[in-house]
């Protein structure tokens, strides 16, 4: 009697892809996003549905894991699944896998109800998940925190202005857009040459419309045989919007191998 | 004998759209284009099989003309063909309809074949286009250009620094992103409160990875009647990347409605 498993099919177009034809970070958020969607609405504990109660689910944390991230023109298949929950945090899982069967990505994630007029965060209610036959527990798994930057990092900085096509219909910034933040801060020779292994992202503050933020990043150097860089969104009064830490690997040139 | 028609579907999902529910632009483009995309491959004269002549596709002009944007949820059919050519120019047509067939958006474009080298025009090779049953003509139609901003214009004005996640499969700019820059000069009250009903873009020069390009757009003001915005986009070194034409229509609000 576990929670209620949903999948769906989605063929990866061009313009999900970056210039390696490989999904985005932020594209594959969006498809995550889309199955637990479609998967709340067939339930009849839909958007709309929470709306009417005055609230809404927002994701406080992503930690995804990365075996491969898919190709353009591949047809995968994303599933989850509201594994368990208690009063104020819900734990969901999300797997994508290839036309193979093949597991190419694991998300956990946490998520929370927030009263659409105070912003503040509230006792999730039964019988939006219920019907999710989520387990109900007294501890949630506990994800890592990303690893903070400190002051001695040497930090690669970059701009962004929250556009009109940043907000989506529920009036906020899509959550996908900070993963481009993030990794735009990273120079393209390094984007091209790494795979994205895993990522851990804390969602802490909203950014508004026109509110300009501020991408920081770093690659750790005091960690033997592995890449990592350490990431950090603030606003212009300082506060962090998200943190974030991701794991890489170097991408081998096959044709360069003997 | 006309040219070939090919015809996909789509649902469009949240991410496709924007603080309306509504399509954006940029992502009706990305979906005419994969429409193109998905033609040509069926007929053994996409992509990899350009590429493998040294040349690539590239549209130097769009006019959509739209009687109604699609809303998320929503399952359109986009068509295309081929419609004609010269030695230098491919016309091609697009159109969007809803799930109860009525016609949303109707599209022609301008292309032309470019030397991945020199990057310089050249002539349309036979090979690439008769598999299309693409009409020989002397002229292709001509489509008007975009009204031009003036010296005498009050501009708003908003940079942009091309991102990694802007670079397509080609290396270059995806196309839509110009339509998300164009746009999103113009204020949120203005968007949320407007249809557009055309949008007439020609593409001039290519902008790189890191350029800083500036969207400059007007309201007309002496045009009765009717609401029509002008737009353009620069370079660092002054030079026009893209210039567009947009018309709009108010939204009717209808709980105000007697």
């Amino acid at each position: 009697m576990g929670a209620k498993i949903f999948s769906e099919k989605h063929q990866i177009t061009f313009y999900e892809t970056d210039v390696t034809n490989t999904v985005t970070p932020a594209m594959l958020v969006n498809m995550i996003i889309l199955a637990s969607e479609d998967q709340t609405d067939s339930l009849g504990v839909g958007a709309k549905a929470v709306a009417d109660l005055g609230i809404g689910w927002v994701v406080t944390q992503y930690k995804m894991d990365i075996t491969r991230l898919p190709k353009q023109g591949e047809t995968i298949e994303v599933s989850t699944q509201a594994t368990c929950y208690n009063r104020y945090f819900a734990f969901r899982e999300f797997w994508v896998h290839d036309s193979e069967g093949r597991e190419c990505v694991h998300v956990e994630s946490i998520w929370v109800t927030m009263n659409h007029e105070t912003r503040k965060i509230v006792t999730i209610p039964e019988r939006i998940i219920a019907p999710s036959h989520s387990e109900k527990v007294k501890m949630i798994p506990r994800l890592s925190r990303p690893k903070k930057l400190t002051e001695a990092d040497q930090l690669m900085t970059k701009q962004y202005r929250v556009r009109y096509f940043d907000i989506d219909g529920n009036g906020h910034v899509n959550n996908s857009r900070y993963f481009d933040w993030l990794l735009d801060a990273l120079p393209m020779s390094f984007l091209t040459r790494h795979n994205l292994t895993s990522i851990n992202i804390r969602f802490e503050n909203e950014v508004q419309y026109h509110h300009i933020v501020t991408s920081e990043a770093t690659l750790m150097t005091d960690i033997p045989d592995s890449i990592v860089t350490k990431h950090r969104i603030t606003m212009e009064n300082g506060d962090v919007a998200t943190e974030a830490e991701c794991h890489w690997e170097p991408i081998i040139n096959h044709s360069a191998q003997a």
